[in-house]
């Protein structure tokens, strides 16, 4: 058989779910994972526990594999560009990879290609930041008022769910982020009305596949909620976030699956928070929702196999994270979630438990949208234990 | 965290599959196989190498596992019984399985319990193979007419996929099933119009499900296509078929899955054609096309977790088995089917191929079954090589 490996940098739970989905594909899959109590670890053959900052140990896992993917963005560069020099298929390669990494290389890029961004410049330090605040007054539907507060301001790089972002309101809030040494963006606070999320997947072929834009609800800066497809959007927004997605893909050579954070503005027009290159929190419906998963799709791509058609298979298909709460032990949550709702579709990471950290989601789909959202949140709140009934 | 572990005894596609199914689960998977190269094996990590006919193997094994369950109906009764006796839970369990292992005893116990079954009887020798025969004369509907030949003989343990099965025409043809030395099992040749199977699972609860009625295609004594539902079947007589499942499941304490495979006959009966005590070909076509697939179920079950709802999803759902054919790499072929129709669902088993050998199945669905099938049936033969256009 000449079915071939793929090396999965990085052991998180993104990890966990293409290995699940490359099972049925018969696809080998090798783990570079950080621990053997790694949410990935925990179910894959063939791990290789090891550091993906260190070059040799990457070197060594990359032996044998016939392409190697991530689980994450926090692989140096300059290593995949050795891999790369090995001659080891990186995908997505670090020349596409460095826009999801870098926020700074980001909004530049997409700049340069016309993508709608928030107002946005590298600021110094505070007294820049309110320079940048001044310049976005006047400036009509989005631009600020006053002062030109709040900004929000971001570490280019090493930011994930809300970690190294700061809402800022004045000048003496912008010191905090100038601590670490990094450099910092700022930009507008959008007034947006919600978040959406475009996925696609793109192979090195250039096959090309749009999910559904979804909506996507966040709380303290980390994703609760994702509506597939994004209810009440108008149909021509939702094809320009597709062919927006597709273009950014198309445009940074992006190989694999591609996730595009939008901002819904109050005047209509979407504007590009963040980009991912990896399976997504946003994309996780797709695994109960749509006929093909971004995780198969993302294997899909990486070996330049054909990709699975990407549409819904319901009306609509509900997200919502399970985070950790105070208790430890999910276990009887779990089960009594399982016999109140027995069309429930449960995704445990196999994660230990601590407030807050994101240790598994819960899929329902159906032709109500209102009662596939009840039963998703009342399944993702008991298993956090905000909900007792 | 309690999740709790499940031990599988068996390394073949079952177990794979099963794995699959219990990582969204969040279930740890302990596996005992043969070989590292099994296809189970491939894709787990907490693998123990190991022959399952070794009681001190198969106890070392059962340490630290919540449940023990099966890939297959091989394991000794007598093992069984010891590991229950040192306080693991097997399921199924012993008094359960040997009517999946012994076929005198599975045909004696549903006699017992009123279940419709071919006529039968456990024969001595070619010469009481003729009386066997000879005792089905002037029956009616099910008798055969001048000597009662052809008659079906089966090893009462051992067969499978045809294997351990003869149809013999006349008193010289039955020497053969003798020569191992085991009990023979006669049973009449059924005039049926086609196969049918249902499948159930139940929990130490006494929770159960029934999947709907399916239809079985077999070809030279092996699966090769599953349609879900069994078309143009009688309402009155899939509920008949369920609730005999239900019932055998309820009467042999069956915990996990059960597939009863049965014969619908020319004069519109149903009747038992032999029992599986775990999940089955033909229930292989829930995993792309059910709301809980049998696998997710079976992990379900023995653990006595709520079981999941087990209805389709599609109006069709056509599973076909892919065989081993004359070429041993089937990547160039796959790539090929994942091309020609994006929605097809390609379930590879990590197998060496080997010509007639079941190395892993493709599920369609839709609401033509023509289209469905003709999807299925396609990507099934040019996998095989069979078709090549």
């Amino acid at each position: 058989m000449t079915f071939p490996v793929v090396g999965m940098v990085g052991g998180g739970q993104l990890a966990r779910m293409t290995h699940e989905a490359g099972i049925p594909l018969g696809i080998r899959f090798k783990l570079l994972s950080d621990t053997p109590q790694d949410s990935a670890a925990q179910v894959v053959s063939d791990v290789v526990i090891g550091d993906y900052r260190d070059l040799d140990t990457l070197r060594d896992f990359a032996r044998g594999c016939d392409v190697i993917t991530f689980d994450h963005e926090h692989v140096p560069t300059e290593h995949l560009r050795a891999l790369e020099a090995d001659g080891i298929p990186v995908r997505p390669g670090p020349d596409a990879l460095v826009h999801a990494q870098d926020k700074g290389v980001m909004r530049a890029r997409l700049d340069a290609i016309g993508v709608p961004c928030p107002r946005h410049r590298i600021v110094s330090d505070p007294a820049d930041v309110a320079a940048f605040a001044a310049e976005g007054l006047g400036e009509g539907a989005g631009g600020a008022e006053g002062d030109g507060f709040p900004v929000v301001l971001k570490t280019v790089r090493g930011g994930y769910d809300g970690k190294g972002v700061w809402v800022v309101d004045n000048v003496a809030q912008a010191e905090e982020p100038f601590r670490a040494g990094v450099p910092v963006l700022a930009e507008e606070k959008v007034d947006f009305v919600r978040e959406l999320a475009a996925n696609v997947v793109r192979s090195p072929h250039g096959q090309a596949v749009a999910y559904p834009v979804v909506e996507s609800q966040q709380v303290n800066g980390v994703c609760d909620t994702v509506i597939a497809p994004a209810p009440d959007l108008d149909q021509g927004l939702a094809l320009k976030a597709e062919e927006m997605a597709l273009s950014i893909a198309k445009e940074l050579d992006v190989i694999g699956h591609l996730a595009v954070e939008l901002f819904q503005t109050r005047d209509g027009r979407i504007l590009v928070n963040e980009l991912a290159m990896r399976p997504h929190n946003s994309g996780h419906w797709s695994m109960d929702g749509a006929i093909t998963s971004q995780f198969a799709n993302h294997v899909r791509a990486v070996l330049d196999l054909p990709l699975g058609d990407p549409r819904p298979r319901a009306t609509w298909t509900v997200m919502v994270n399970v985070l950790g709460g105070d208790y430890p032990d999910m276990y009887s949550a779990y089960l009594h979630c399982m016999a109140r709702d027995p069309q429930l579709k449960i995704h445990m990471y196999g994660k230990d438990v601590k407030p807050g950290r994101k240790v598994g989601h819960v899929n329902t789909y159906g032709d109500d949208l209102d009662d596939v959202l009840e039963r998703a949140r009342h399944a993702a709140g008991y298993l956090r234990g905000t909900i007792t009934e």
